[in-house]
């Protein structure tokens, strides 16, 4: 297995990040249900009364799983953090079965056990992380050849996608926003895989904050995570959460995948069989993650989540639009009827 | 991937051994179309009408797959050839989507991609065959106290199950008939694997044929195939295909894999990584039938197969009920409302 020390830190940190996410997710829908109850009325006439504390709560919650996510990738290849995202929704929808009394569908059930089993897969054959001494030696890694080519080439797609397509399709075609999104996603996993491991290095007494490429990359990172969150809202403004979260990860993980591989080299001295079941691995999340969406209400879909920069659209969504935008979220999310419609949707 | 020659040879008589049985399916019910199309009547009428042109055609096509597949046990671990079974309802899926034009549900899609990424994780991490050289040791490995240990239980447990439960509860339980096929059909698999490894002994210039424990082990394939075909059916019989099928395939290929890890200490040598991956690959395999099983119409559950021993429920009804047995399943494969109403059921 070859499991190393670091790997493990990396898996054990991703693996908390998701469970803080993913509860945090029924905290929030138990608050919400709880203040309901107490006005007795639609979501709509209560959302300004769910108070202050459940809402700190949630917020507190999502922040220490998001650093927990930005501190795996510190520690572990991007192959090994970013899939493991997709457990954040398996935790909140058992947490929702037993806590919330929302019935797991047989088929959730699968799901959830072959999101386990993919994972698995990947973590076996994750590659192990290189040991990395300088930020000057990320640096060199982020200006060869082939990853410039790749940054040059995601920089013209988002323009391109941005200035042709978002006007043109963007509130009729899902891929357009998502697609937005998920390449800005792949830059910004690298560069606060830069920024974590210089903070590392730094926190070890190597330190790195003297440097300016430790700063550079720390504006690559604000650049790409304002981009990614904006055109996230707007997607989730425009599509249905349930349609846009799976789509947003198989995009975003397989990019962020290509983007380390390239970068950090991930699979070189892999031998092919381990190269084939990591994919194999992801594929396997993947589907769990599609079939669990497909049976549960789509209320915890967006839980959904990929890494530390795309930010769960909850608390991305009230970073850039403040706390009505955060609800609107929630408020959508209970209404029954659209999610068996969507459910009857995908069924048929 | 330490991918063996053998392996190789027992993997591509087990793809296409599935290639074969699926591909079976599709004529049986093409021709059974046919033959109502041509009587304008309805599936009952028209069962006579068959011609023996497809019914011999079909026949022929079962046995080049069961061989295909007895042969394939020969070559390779049956950790690696019993789990391939469930490609076939891949291969009769897919054909039935482009031949009979029957819709592939997105869902059932993704199942056999699930099954096909499983299939592989399997595939790359499948133990070695350890060369055998004479009949003699396979007589010495199934009788070795641990293997003796799991036939004196797999027989008690039968002839509970059968004298016991069966009259008390057989036709209320799903799991007594598949169970007693299911712990059958491991000892048939082991049996089948000593006859097909004493046959390529025999035509590689060494004679088995001399020894009693050649003949031994083909009584005992006997015993355990007609046992299991006989309860099989009764399992079939009494209940709807579709049940009896995943959970027919989940036990029989768990306990084929117990009986062989024991008789042929498959897992030893092997790595904890990789058991773990082709545990996770079963468990995949698994998921993904039943992801298909759920969202297709029934109707192609038949040809859900395990091994040459298990024989595949068609042909099994045929080799013990006669022909009218054989079509009396593809009669109740051709109700439609019981199939949607099965599907129904398993969605809701």
């Amino acid at each position: 297995m070859g499991f190393s020390q670091d790997n493990l830190k990396g898996f054990v940190l991703a693996l908390s990040s998701s469970a803080f996410i993913g509860a945090s997710f029924i905290i929030k829908k138990k608050g919400l249900r709880r203040a309901a109850a107490a006005s007795g009325a639609r979501a709509g006439s209560y959302i300004g009364q769910l108070n202050n504390i459940s809402f700190c709560m949630v917020s507190h919650i999502v922040i220490v799983g998001e650093v927990a996510n930005f501190v795996a990738y510190a520690f572990a290849p991007a192959v090994l953090v970013t899939p493991l995202g997709a457990l954040s929704i398996i935790v909140s929808a058992v947490l929702a079965h037993f806590i919330l009394n929302e019935k797991l569908h047989q088929l959730g059930i699968l799901g959830c056990v072959m999101c386990i089993a993919g994972s698995i897969v990947i973590v076996i054959h994750a590659p192990q992380e290189r040991p990395i001494t300088s930020v000057q030696e990320i640096w060199s890694m982020a200006t060869q050849p082939a990853f410039l080519l790749y940054v040059g080439s995601v920089i013209v797609l988002v323009f391109i996608l941005i200035f042709h397509f978002a006007p043109q399709c963007g509130h009729s075609n899902v891929l357009v926003f998502t697609g937005i999104c998920s390449f800005m996603g792949s830059l910004s996993v690298m560069s606060v895989k830069a920024v974590g491991t210089a903070l590392k290095l730094t926190f070890e007494g190597n330190n790195q904050l003297l440097y300016p490429e430790t700063w550079f990359f720390v504006f690559i990172v604000a650049t790409c995570v304002i981009t990614q969150m904006n055109y996230l809202n707007k997607a989730l403004d425009t599509f249905n959460t349930a349609v846009v979260s799976p789509i947003y990860y198989v995009m975003f993980t397989s990019l962020t995948i290509l983007a380390s591989v390239i970068m950090f080299k991930d699979w070189d001295g892999q031998n092919v069989g381990s190269i084939i079941s990591e994919i194999c691995g992801f594929i396997v999340v993947l589907s769990g993650t599609i079939v669990l969406h497909t049976t549960r209400e789509f209320e915890r879909s967006s839980s959904f989540r990929g890494s530390y920069a795309s930010l769960s659209p909850p608390l991305s969504a009230r970073l850039c639009n403040g706390n009505g935008e955060f609800m609107k979220h929630e408020e959508e999310n209970l209404l029954p009827d659209e999610a068996v419609f969507f459910q009857r949707q995908e069924m048929h």
